[in-house]
């Protein structure tokens, strides 16, 4: 690092302007983009990340930390000055102080998420572009960055066989954002201009938004953040017979009931891959409710989307053709690190004219004048965006698809290899349907309730999850509470995950369970 | 990096499922997480990014491409199966078709733009989050992620002097977002929902927010998102006489017509530092007028807020103190890689009212029972986080709040120079006051328009901004079309950019405006 610089100013004066210095005491201009340091601390950082990824397994998943731990070993204000070598110090926290309290969504015992899988190749994709540091907000901003964009996400769609509708190659085309809950948004938003429009823009208190009791909260909060109603957002009822899915038919009867007390169907969000169980809905189906009162139809496959890669999945979009826009997260299950949501729009000038800027920009581009090109700014809600291109491409060029389809196979086979190990022990069941890499499981109760309500299974299992999360060296677990009952849920997708890690991790399970019932056992016994 | 993995599939079989192997062909799980690829590819990455940063003289700032070019390089999909190498041909390709097709945003020649400001700490400090990879939505979901942001803010607050007000330390908090359109559209629906709440639900279509001319366009984008109307988005008209910063006065009787119309006043956005020209509205005259109708202030210091860690600086937020929210991009001029917007509310709770999750989450997390934890996804739009603060965190403690005054005062002192360097040429004019490290200047014409209109001055300029950015070597160039001038704008803040940088490119726009001079008088001279 350079060596801390001098505070040559002590203050300026009262008039707000910068205090004069003698010669020599000439302002000491801070060295802080250097290749010489670059290359030092740069590859101090790399040995640290490296350390961390060999060393991950030795940490519990989520640390055993209570709220304003970190705060307290801080101080209250940035230093003026930094002490010498502040880089290889701050460093030094990083291992000591902050790693330890991190929940490690890197572990191979992280089963509580979707993953936010690394890889060696996306990790620095992202590192890459933090260091070329361009803003591919128009084409003529960074040309070369937003072309890339456009080539990846076509390459991306391709990979997971969506419809070429949706490609700029069939007309449509892709872009790259933060997340689902923004792509989500700038797809409501396209939605409700579009409509408004056409009915009046008046009228906004009337559109009506659709998504089953599955659908992820970004639903509805996107839908609030535009300006539709909370209570025009139809969460619809789905159940345990239809494997959690949205029923055509109820979304028909939804909507028709809303057209006939006066209310606009905008909106439908469709899933492939619920947060809770995996669930997916009929795409096609779907679109032919919708088509009928001209709704705009999203699919979110956040987490299942990267299984598409896989031909053996592609049936679960089919019908897909009549979606006007889908979005998938590369950054879950897709290697490409955090953040990088793919979205694909069959009409991009429906985004434009809902998200496009009106004023005069201050940069002119002759090169582009005269050409179709994008301006990516104009299809999300930030101007400022990272070049998250470029790990993407890495990520696809140097895994090939073929790679990704055996990164996503084997955790497919590890999530098969543990439902049959949860089958093989009579006290737990498998409790929805396995899909894709996500296993629900619960434990019985050996007393079911005699009014036949899940309470006391309920009880039992939560006990268990928490029992499981204390375990130090324990899997990191959630929950489901979906149709009344309470299961545990595993997902698993950390790149490092193997058949091993599942098969200790459900030994805790089991161990903890066996403890729980023994309890329970004796309780009982001492009360008879 | 690992072997090529080996392609163990032929596809899969009709009905959905995997194909069975036979033993010796058992899935061959891409290696794609590995301590020891990571070093040697990491190393990579870093010397390419160091070249970068030791050559980056030598690119052009604005690449000479046509729309298409770098498409027509790339195949039209993703490889199945990767070639050998794969990460150094990539990389080899990243320097030889990639870099040259970037607009450079790290070249001490780029003054187009307000800088994204690269530094070896904030740039590294990305890396490392990226390599972490951790998703710090909840305070459970990575615990030090979401103290190390809570620490960080009111370190950045308290060296921005913004009001106690604003910071965690006296009641109010803030986060990083991306950028500042998501800031202000995280503060409009806070703001909106605040009052629907006390007038009625229903009234969204009588809403108002205001702004001036100048306000950069993600205002209305903002509210437009929102479900704002968009012919209730006052833009008021500012002027060159006033410095172009927004009138209380005309921001007062704009209000007043719209109560007197049956509106209601919702948001004010003021400035500091607009796009254009760097004007800077008057926050504490403002306030009081928007106090009059219960209005949101939010000011946006997106550029200049990064000044305000100079003290000579403080006096262009004076009564901030009254302000509900506040944004500013570190990733502008504060040496922190894109994307880190920082943004803080007066009160959290309304920024959660509007933007909180009410479903049940898949977490439950003991350790902050009955504490009062901040969870991050419920303060943006988005629930996929990158670990923002890292990179602020290691910027303010390495280079220290003396060494960020000297960082901005010596690009404010080079901008003074620049502006010296204008006035001695009297062929040119500073045509509104330099602020912060923005100049804008422009062409005097010979032959001044007798009408008084600028028509031939400006389009002079227009020519001469052609001009310079069409020299390769030259400085990258915008302009502002402001009050029926037009300008040329030069935006000091490129972390390499020295004061040779501004004396070279300043011989270009000289040398091309002889140019220029004498074409047209030889033309006039052929006329006469």
């Amino acid at each position: 690092m350079a060596p801390p610089h001098h505070t040559v100013y002590d203050g300026a004066n009262q008039n707000g302007t910068v205090v004069e210095l003698a010669a020599q005491e000439k302002l000491q201009r801070p060295d802080v983009l250097n290749a010489d340091d670059f290359r030092r601390q740069g590859k101090q950082v790399i040995e640290l990340i490296a350390d961390y990824y060999g060393g991950i397994s030795d940490y519990p998943v989520h640390p055993n930390v209570t709220p304003g731990f970190l705060r307290k070993l801080l101080p209250t204000e940035a230093p003026a000055c930094p002490e010498p070598d502040a880089f290889t110090s701050a460093l030094q926290d990083v291992r000591d102080i902050i790693l330890p309290g991190l929940t490690h969504w890197q572990s191979p015992r992280h089963m509580a998420h979707f993953p936010a899988s690394s890889s060696t190749v996306g990790a620095l994709g992202e590192a890459l572009a933090a260091g070329i540091n361009v803003n591919p907000f128009t084409w003529a901003a960074s040309p070369a960055g937003t072309e890339l964009e456009m080539v990846v996400v076509d390459w991306l769609g391709k990979a997971l066989h969506l419809p070429n509708s949706l490609l700029f190659a069939g007309g449509g085309g892709g872009t790259l954002l933060a997340t689902t809950g923004e792509a989500i948004l700038c797809a409501v938003v396209a939605a409700r201009d579009q409509k408004l429009e056409q009915i009046s823009v008046g009228r906004i208190g009337d559109l009506v938004v659709y998504c089953s009791d599955q659908t992820h909260f970004a639903l509805v909060k996107s839908a609030r953040i535009a300006g539709i109603r909370r209570d025009h957002c139809r969460e619809i009822r789905t159940c345990r017979a239809n494997m959690f899915a949205l029923s055509p038919m109820d979304l028909h009867a939804a909507m028709k009931a809303d057209v006939e007390a006066g209310l606009v169907p905008l909106f439908l969000c469709a899933t492939v891959g619920t947060t809770k169980t995996a669930a997916v809905d009929p795409i096609g189906e779907l679109c032919a409710v919708a088509a009928a009162h001209d709704v705009w139809v999203h699919v979110d496959a956040a987490y299942a989307g990267s299984a598409l890669v896989c031909p053996e999945f592609r049936h679960v979009i089919d019908g897909a053709e009549a979606v006007d826009s889908f979005s998938m997260n590369a950054h879950k299950w897709l290697l490409v690190s955090n953040d990088c949501c793919a979205m694909w729009v069959k009409k991009p000038r429906t985004l434009i004219a809902a998200l496009a800027v009106e004023q005069e920009v201050i940069m002119t581009d002759r090169a582009s004048e005269g050409h179709d090109v994008v301006d990516y700014m104009d299809w999300n809600i930030n101007l400022t965006r990272r070049f998250r291109a470029l790990k993407l491409w890495l990520v696809l060029r140097c895994y090939g698809t073929d790679g990704l389809r055996d990164h996503i196979r084997s955790h497919v086979r590890i999530a098969e290899a543990f439902e049959k190990m949860v089958e093989a022990d009579a006290r737990f069941e498998v409790v929805t349907e396995r899909m894709f890499s996500l296993v629900c499981f619960r434990l019985r109760s050996p007393e079911p309730d005699q009014s036949g309500s899940e309470e006391t299974a309920n009880a039992l299992n939560r006990q268990l999850l928490e029992e499981v999360n204390a375990v130090t060296s324990g899997p990191y677990t959630s929950f489901a509470n979906v149709g009344g009952i309470y299961m545990l849920r595993w997902a698993i997708g950390s790149t490092l995950t193997e058949e091993r890690h599942v098969a200790d991790a459900w030994k805790v399970v089991q161990e903890r369970a066996s403890a729980i019932l023994c309890k329970m056992e004796s309780i009982n016994a001492s009360r008879a």
